[in-house]
């Protein structure tokens, strides 16, 4: 599965990445704002969207003040195949501390880390996945965290198509935002994933702020060093941004309902239903990874995560499903070179 | 202490107040964009800083994305004198539910606020007043809160002034929060008080969005009552935005250091040194509390607060005090109209 090449000159998606999202064509000019969607039903249930919400003097109208739109990141904006990038970013991170704890040669899980035994490390459950992000996530200011995951996302490669992973995000994901935005949205992420990590490159890759990311968040301690402020992070947990914790942090980090949410998985349903239960004309978009040639067929099911109970609701309630294979015509910033299949 | 009237129309200072801040007089058009400051050191000082940082090709430049100003609420975007409104809002709410708890009459600490005893409620510590507070801010939905903030908000008179506490607001902030985001800032409260209180009202008073409120903040929880969901205020806390808590606020709910930031005591002194120990220019100001006359002169040290350490170090650090009797034209929205010295 996954015919993903590595195109050579990697850094040229990431230039794209970084400048694309400022280049919001405006639906005025005529110009179509949603180029790599297909004319497929999904393109025209977010215009349709739009109109209804923008249109002054209509019912349907909304002040561009409530106009919230919040997207799941990991499977929504960039893939989260074949693990979460958050997480690999923390396996990375075990390999190069490695040095600086010899006793994790022979001590579970980071042994299995250190010698590249997946298998084990992942049969070894969530326990040895948390222990991995702490490693990663804690232990050091915010500043140097910020610092270790740029230096990552500049040198760490995807295992199988070989891009950087600043390259990973979905083309027609960072369209739908810059038309939003220019229809007077403001937009969010509201992930699972770590509000630190995301803020990184979320600027950067989607033109989303540091203070519209939403996520998971651990512990912080404000202390003074040689008469600096620092904060540090603890390896403690303050808050988890999954699930029924998705309306709870969108409540808390924004304080207004969203009119519109994007989501790929059973993670975001509790934000769905959260978003649909306002007044007026709300929207739920679920993207489908369906497309096992340019991108990973893998859901309802699968070791990454699950649409099951989000796919029945979203028949049962009319949300919109993107079928990445029929309706987005380019998914990826940068072009399959040389069809090459990848180990998966 | 406090020569304040009763404005007949309060009324009238809440419209004021809910348009006044959308009517930000641009610096290119020559008009003074904050009438309400004499022309002394401090309205130069912030004239100045905003220059600096908002010139292009200058080595202060600063781009506009990285424009965060932060201010502290009680003191500083509004009175605080002689509680805390958010704690008379509380008090309020003691007497307005205790005819379906008739058990208050003989329980402290309520009975002390059903009988307006409050010289034993104030001694009876600060354990009394959570207890307030969680009565008033916990067993309901986050929408039942919101109407009843709301309600408060349209009936509750000051107990000196006898405005509406909306017209309780510092007609000079108000204009420099406009001066700022109309120079590409964008302006946040950080607050010890609870987020989602401010919320209700931070944008028709200040422009302030919700989403731009960092506060206090209780847990919440998701439940699903009738087929909608809700969020349940529980009586729990989940985050305190006070002293070091605040840079811890700023960097969880905002993930960027503050270019400037503004308050009115010690408990902002550690939201003082995070934004000041950033790199190139970083401007703090402190409201002075001095005004006997138009407001209550009660620092440095009183009851309701103390500006002692900041105080300090503001001289050691250059920092901007503003005494609220010299630098401030004007004070309140509305005018002084029959000067009454009202009961204490």
């Amino acid at each position: 599965m996954g015919r993903l090449s590595a195109f050579p000159s990697a850094l040229l998606a990431v230039a794209w990445a970084t400048t694309a999202h400022a280049a919001a064509t405006s639906p005025a000019t005529g110009a179509d704002p949603l180029p790599s969607w297909n004319d497929t039903a999904p393109k025209h249930a977010i215009v349709g969207f739009v109109d209804t919400v923008t249109r002054p003097g209509t019912p349907g109208f909304v002040p561009p003040a409530e106009r919230i739109a919040v997207f799941d990141s990991d499977g929504t904006l960039w893939a989260e195949w074949p693990v979460y990038f958050q997480l690999q970013f923390a396996l990375d991170r075990v390999k190069a501390l490695a040095p600086q704890h010899p006793e994790w040669q022979t001590k579970e899980p980071y042994r299995y880390v250190l010698s590249g035994d997946m298998k084990s490390f992942a049969a070894s459950g969530p326990k040895s996945v948390i222990s991995v992000i702490e490693v990663a996530h804690s232990g050091m200011t915010t500043d140097e965290f910020e610092k270790t995951v740029r230096d990552w996302l500049h040198t760490a490669r995807h295992p199988q198509t070989h891009q950087p992973y600043a390259a990973m995000i979905y083309k027609p994901m960072v369209e739908l935002l810059a038309y939003l935005r220019a229809n007077g949205f403001k937009t969010f992420i509201v992930s699972g994933g770590s509000a630190e990590f995301m803020r990184v490159f979320a600027e950067s890759l989607y033109g989303i702020p540091p203070e519209q990311v939403v996520g998971s968040q651990g512990k912080l301690e404000y202390q003074v060093r040689d008469g600096k402020p620092v904060l540090v992070k603890l390896p403690e947990v303050q808050f988890v941004d999954d699930k029924e914790g998705k309306p709870i942090g969108i409540q808390t980090f924004i304080g207004r309902r969203p009119l519109a949410a994007f989501g790929n998985s059973d993670a975001d349903l509790e934000m769905f239903e959260w978003t649909t239960s306002g007044p007026g004309s709300r929207f739920v978009m679920i993207v489908h990874h369906d497309d096992d040639e340019r991108e990973w067929a893998y859901d309802r099911r699968s070791r990454i995560g699950t649409l099951d109970k989000a796919w029945d609701d979203a028949k049962a309630k009319s949300w919109t499903v993107v079928s990445m294979k029929d309706d987005w015509a380019t998914v990826f910033p940068w072009t399959l070179q040389a069809p090459a299949r990848d180990a998966r």
